[in-house]
């Protein structure tokens, strides 16, 4: 029953990575193959590092940090070096998006095109300040040690809620930019006319939806979670012993396939006081 | 305590009805101020048809359709009722969307302006087809009682989760959809000179995201949840005296401001046979 739970997290970690990796290709393809490819010169090229940018760092890298508790190989390591890894990888995807951005900002300047008029260029720029914001509060609340524990617990929902919904809203926004990337690159042919760059760059416009919901779904299965520190540290003790009453919620969260919350005494302690709060 | 929750619910639940109602008043003044208004004659009066429907039935009406359970006053029915109503609104919603694409293909081949082939229509497409889907599986799954129970409570992870995932993807294709709409409608000014009616739109877009954020955090609010049917029965027989043990977990989930899960025996138990099954 473990087996079979941790098989199912294996192909879903799978799929996420594979059509994660499949997205870049398209995007780097993309922009080498059918556009102007990459420079830093103030012209179409440098626009072309907006996109790439955007789907490795701000989408993938962001996806990547969202699930990174939820590897099991990393259960071994402290909570503390995750949350580093975590709060790491999101900082990355942050340092993309502003590079991506001054792309853009960049290439308008130069084409004497207005900045800041579409509704991608206002949802983009709203998501990456909150970006910013959710980072900031959240190496203030759960990095730096001098936050009472009751704050942490309080803000937790919130702070997992923020981070899918900004994630959501990223490949939204994404989305939005395609559009308008297709509309204003294609002439002779339109993207009416469908050539063969604007299947590609749809198809990499599902790919992402597809990512997207990977992430969501395994980002969201209770049974997937990281087990508490003190549960990992019981197991460690006791070689994982199966007839151990105190262990019965750890092990059973990684046997239930659905998503009913174990319940047990040990489970409902450690998670309030590991799990949900740090 | 109780009643800081309620009085918490009610604020978003305000808060969500208000920007629905004024993103509905937004579209419709879209359409009928800077647009050629409503018709069905073929030309863009037609096509207005297609964000209009859209706005008020698939995002406005699906996302009251998700809550709907959340509504305190509506615990005094019964969950068949209650599913009546999820179903119905739903079904109501896929009806806007339907006549809304049909507004679009008419128009489109007026005007000999080929079909399918943005970004924007593929995933319309996937996602009316998948809520299709979900809403035929929804009822006969949940609305058909010849359903085993072991499946209801199977498959009640994955309609929420696809619930959730097609609500979020509607709003993000009507964002697309804006950023068609404002491309190609807007001439002499343009859609990059920011003209009132950008501004406008802009801003309807920025609605549609609070609007669908309202609804997503009040959905996954745990504590908001519909208390099951055994539990509710057991208040009324004994008056929702606060002493009862038997009553402590409704309360508790009643009262708690926070994610945790309530997890006393009755809960634990009538969770499993109501809640999350039917």
């Amino acid at each position: 029953m473990a087996m079979d739970n941790l098989k199912q997290f294996l192909v879903f970690l799978f799929a996420a990575a594979a059509v994660g990796f499949v997205s870049i290709i398209f995007v780097i393809r993309w922009v080498l193959h059918y556009k102007e490819g990459l420079a830093w010169d103030g012209g179409l090229a440098e626009f072309n590092w907006h996109p790439v940018l955007i789907v490795t760092g701000f989408i993938f890298l962001q996806g990547i940090a969202i699930i990174v508790y939820r590897l099991p190989w990393t259960w071994q390591c402290s909570k503390l070096m995750m949350k580093f890894i975590h709060a790491g990888l999101n900082l990355l995807a942050f340092i993309f998006a502003v590079i991506s951005m001054v792309a853009v900002f960049d290439f308008h300047n130069a084409a004497k095109i207005p900045n800041m008029y579409s509704l991608h260029s206002w949802l983009g720029l709203i998501v990456v300040i909150l970006y910013c914001l959710q980072l900031v509060l959240g190496v203030g609340i759960y990095l730096i040690p001098i936050t009472p524990v009751s704050w942490r617990a309080m803000v937790m929902p919130l702070h997992v809620y923020s981070g899918l919904l900004l994630f959501s809203s990223t490949i939204a926004v994404a989305l939005m930019g395609i559009t308008e990337k297709l509309i204003f690159g294609l002439n002779n042919p339109k993207y009416k006319d469908l050539p063969p760059e604007a299947v590609f760059v749809n198809v990499l416009g599902v790919l992402l939806v597809v990512f997207g919901a990977l992430i969501l779904w395994i980002a969201t299965r209770q049974s997937w979670k990281r087990p508490s520190d003190e549960i990992l540290h019981t197991l460690h003790t006791n070689g994982g012993g199966e007839d151990s009453t105190r262990v019965g919620p750890a092990l059973s969260q990684l046997t239930e396939g659905t998503d009913a919350e174990p319940s047990g005494d040990v489970r409902r302690r450690s998670n309030k006081l590991d799990d949900q709060i740090n």
